[in-house]
């Protein structure tokens, strides 16, 4: 079951660039930077208002995935994360009702379980299920 | 001040094709198609769990905003909506802050006030905000 929408993430060259313009710019408060060496990429979560989350995703080097779309579309939305209680059991799920898969299974995220839907099969949304 | 994410919305060809997708995949509710005129587009607001939604827009014609966006970069995520008590103040607030505004004052959404930050000071975001 999808609880809610967990975060939407940005692909972006800098969050400390970044998380400078959006706290001064919409008092979002300035929040840890993790560096998350297997994905290749540094995170912050930024809290929204009192629902849900931006997600400031940075490449740790050019090979990343994150390096790869900001090179090709620019800086700017990357994907949106669902909240479940079980990622195992939504991806079986949507992957019996046609959906394409990027993770067969879930695999550890910075802050629980993910696994990743293709975006060719959800009109062009990459999407991320969470598990806290 | 900002209250929550409102939305995400999803540039689509086809509204009814994308919601018969997600609704089978996530057991997302099937909700009523609005057609917006002076913007241009149709639009469907579904509600993700309990906590926001996606909005999936469709252009009416080739010459929409959003027929252009899909032209250029393919169906995918278009912008994100904060959710504010005052577009109008919060115009005012980001302006002096040093970002670009696509709209100087608040105008009439689907379903409320809305103005719109151009993605070019806010690392490649479109970013909504929304007063209900």
């Amino acid at each position: 079951m999808i609880k809610g929408i967990y975060h939407i993430a940005i692909a972006v060259k800098s969050i400390e660039e970044t998380m400078e313009i959006y706290s001064r710019a919409f008092g979002f408060p300035k929040v840890p930077i993790l560096t998350v060496a297997d994905q290749g990429v540094k995170s912050a979560m930024i809290p929204v208002g009192n629902n849900s989350n931006i997600e400031l995703i940075e490449p740790l080097d050019a090979s990343s995935g994150v390096a790869k779309f900001i090179e090709a579309k620019g800086e700017g939305i990357h994907h949106v994360s669902f909240e479940t209680d079980s990622v195992d059991n939504e991806l079986n799920a949507v992957a019996g009702k046609g959906l394409a898969l990027i993770d067969k299974k879930a695999r550890k995220g910075t802050t629980g379980l993910i696994g990743f839907i293709h975006p060719k099969s959800t009109k062009g949304v990459l999407i991320e299920l969470a598990q806290q």
